[in-house]
């Protein structure tokens, strides 16, 4: 039986800080209490964070390993941490624990352009990494919209996507090995630097995504392709997100090669055109962006146009990289823009393209039912959008039926075929529907799987895996 | 610790074939001698194989979920098989096993164009699934050498890899979902059907490449690709396989993005000459053959074309589809040339890009220091090469020099920063290099989850995961 050890231990936060404090390099650890509240929690609503008893911020694999040596001596829980974007409470605090941040440790150790392959530690902010990768005539694809400020060892936790997935995959499929440090504080290493390699278990895969409950990840040897012709960007306009998402299906079904396939809906559009008016026509219900990144960009737009011509939906291709830019601008303003209206509440779900149509429809209905205003953005081309619900988390009653919108639309999302987490992870905010969408036999060898690597419970405990009853 | 159950059980070889067949559809079960004699092994020289007790020839699902149950109840091993092409005895019976064949799971169960996945049994031919998926307009890259006759079950056991790999990846990257009957005869879904998804551990990755050692895979859903345009080819002569190599490095830090890159060095090709002549120039010491298949094409053959001008080589571009296709078939006849020329052990290292001038020259010292013939060709543009050596098998001197050279080109890939198995995987053959390629955490985490996921045993005893001393 797995047992989350996130009661209080019988060492005290101050000891614990100064038993770190002896093991590690000076100025690595803190109870500042001041501190401890700022690296509390992650960017997510709705999840319960605990008390802190310290905070490290490992500069080196040795500050981690020393770290969660001690955790397992005393039976302390650690939560890793990246720069605390998630979206699920996967990095909140619980208490009692050793708050591990691993932000400090950002060095990009190389990029090797034969190889295609970056070297980089976990703190590496994405855009720092992607550019760098571009300065060698490479691409890293995964595109998170926290891409600027978000960390590549937050990025694997959580197999981050983004924009480019639709062509290009997610996080996962750009992660070749990595330096691990188990629960114990034994450092291993997984997976390999060459371009293939099938010596014994995917290890790396199953770090990958784990949300810090396996291990935490202190380097990692990342993919890179070769980089892309400039995208040309068009966006196409539609009376309803529903006629929209019916052009997707058929999109979809010719295969084109396209680098992205956007969906706003109209209450997405409203709220930028509230922050900052993207110069989209009035009236309109939704608005497709897609790009293409290939040679034959210009062909594959116009085969886009076609379809919509067929569709009735207007199309505006970008005449240059300005233009593009500007559209692309207007997707990533929804974020933003849709915070500045209260608080909010993202979803993640992630359907069967076939079934976007039913779940735009079904979404407008809750909305409606609720009197909530949910905006419907997202990554429509892999049927991974972000029902985002907007509400006023003074108000009892609509903080009462935001939540019951949020679970609604996760029952939508499995009810369709789906997932209830394309992208954003389970951490503490759906733990339990995680549960209901894995069958049970299912459950019990992720929980064979957290017993095997983490027999303590020490390792962000009480994220993804809840406690088995009893246990 | 891992007990396998590879010992003579209590139960008698006719006792377990009533048993089963008192549980199984009729016609499912065997345990005739000439049958077993058959199955008893997969295409691997130098790999021991016991005396299984049964055969069951799976159906369906159900059938695979009772012979696990049994299995488990009597702690009897079971041997997973596909079309046994693999190349290290991972399919090899155990003393008093069943043999647990998938070949007759053999339906395409659907394929989606709009979702772009496929959904199979495991006994689908490889070719058979990429011809059906050919037809709806899409592309599924994995292409092993031998994609006409192994399965896809088998290859997602092994995680094979083949021609595309440089540009599309192997077969974990088009593995969406699983479903896995575990141990116990228990079944479960692992994975997706959309597009993407992060609810939980990476249990299906955990499976490809696990070689049968932690379930047993009943059905799979395949990503699949838009189909690309018709490749064009190209091949190139050089006077020496390092010479190709030290342009292989170039040609790659150019960052290309051509979809095939593979080389034969002199005795392949003279393998090749005896075999069925392909018209290549006499006295060359190596040829690189190449394809592009994007809109691109011409102007990426042309600049491959150039490099080799800088480089001294002479080139052929392939003027139509039939010259292609003759170009490709010099390099797919080097498996069969080979094997016409004695008795073979073929080696799997895969090294660094970099590295691979050094590989073939070492090879070649090798080949020189025990007299052998030691083919090397292989996927060059990954850095997997496959040095072959032609032995007598009745020749005991031989047989001892070309144990040693195997052994040797594994330490020097591994001496390369390489892995001693780039796609054929471990099986019986590569165990002990196994241990010898991890480090001790590694190899402690790979006993951790084997221990996990098959408590008692049963599953492939002896493959991949050595039993640890005492086990």
């Amino acid at each position: 039986m797995v047992r989350p050890s996130t009661t209080a231990q019988p060492v005290t936060g101050d000891d614990l800080a100064h038993m770190l404090a002896s093991r590690l390099e000076t100025g690595t650890v803190t109870a500042d209490p001041g501190i401890l509240a700022a690296y509390r929690t992650d960017h997510a609503t709705f999840t319960p964070a605990g008390e802190p008893a310290a905070l490290v911020r490992a500069r080196t694999t040795a500050d981690v390993a020393a770290t969660l040596r001690l955790a397992t001596e005393l039976g302390v829980p650690v939560v890793p941490q990246g720069a605390r974007t998630g979206l699920t409470g996967g990095a909140n605090a619980v208490t009692g624990c050793v708050l591990l941040s691993l932000e400090k440790m950002d060095r990009i150790i190389g990029i090797d352009p034969v190889e295609q392959i970056g070297t980089v530690q976990p703190g590496v902010v994405n855009a720092a990494f992607s550019r760098a990768a571009a300065g060698e005539g490479l691409f890293y694809p995964p595109d998170p919209a926290s891409w600027e400020s978000s960390t590549l060892g937050g990025n694997i936790a959580t197999n981050a996507g983004g924009f480019c997935c639709v062509k290009y995959g997610v996080t996962r499929d750009y992660v070749r090995g990595l330096e691990v440090v188990r629960a114990d504080g034994s450092v291993m290493r997984t997976g390999r630097r060459t371009a293939k390699g099938v010596a014994g278990y995917d290890l790396t895969g199953l770090f990958v995504g784990s949300e810090g409950t396996l291990g935490v990840i202190t380097e990692a040897i990342l993919a890179l392709r070769p980089a892309t012709a400039e995208p040309l960007t068009a966006v196409a306009f539609f009376a309803t997100a529903v006629d929209a998402c019916r052009l997707i299906v058929e999109l979809m079904a010719g295969t084109p090669r396209l680098s992205m396939v956007e969906l706003m809906d109209a209450p997405s559009i409203e709220a930028v055109r509230t922050f900052r008016d993207p110069g989209f026509p009035p009236g309109i219900g939704a608005a497709l962006l897609v790009q293409s990144d290939t040679e034959a960009a210009v062909a594959e737009l116009a085969g886009f146009a076609a379809l919509c011509a067929r569709h009735g939906a207007e199309v505006l291709t970008a005449s240059d990289r300005e233009e593009s830019r500007m559209l692309l601008e207007a997707r990533r303003m929804v974020g933003p823009a849709v915070e500045s209206l209260g608080t909010i509440l993202p979803d993640d779900v992630c359907v069967p393209r076939r079934a976007l149509p039913d779940l735009l429809a079904a979404v407008g209905a809750i909305a409606e039912r609720t009197g909530l205003t949910i905006t419907c953005a997202g990554h429509a081309g892999d049927g991974n959008m972000h029902p985002t619900i907007i509400f006023d988390a003074g108000d009892p009653d609509q903080t009462a039926l935001a939540r019951q919108a949020f679970d609604d639309i996760m029952r939508l999302g499995l009810d369709l075929g789906g997932t209830v987490t394309g992208e954003h992870g389970v951490g503490l905010l759906k733990r339990g529907w995680l549960r209901t969408e894995l069958d049970p036999v299912a459950a019990a060898t992720h929980d064979a799987l957290k017993r095997a690597l983490d027999p303590q419970g020490i390792l962000n405990p009480g994220k993804v895996i809840a406690a088995p009853e009893g246990g």
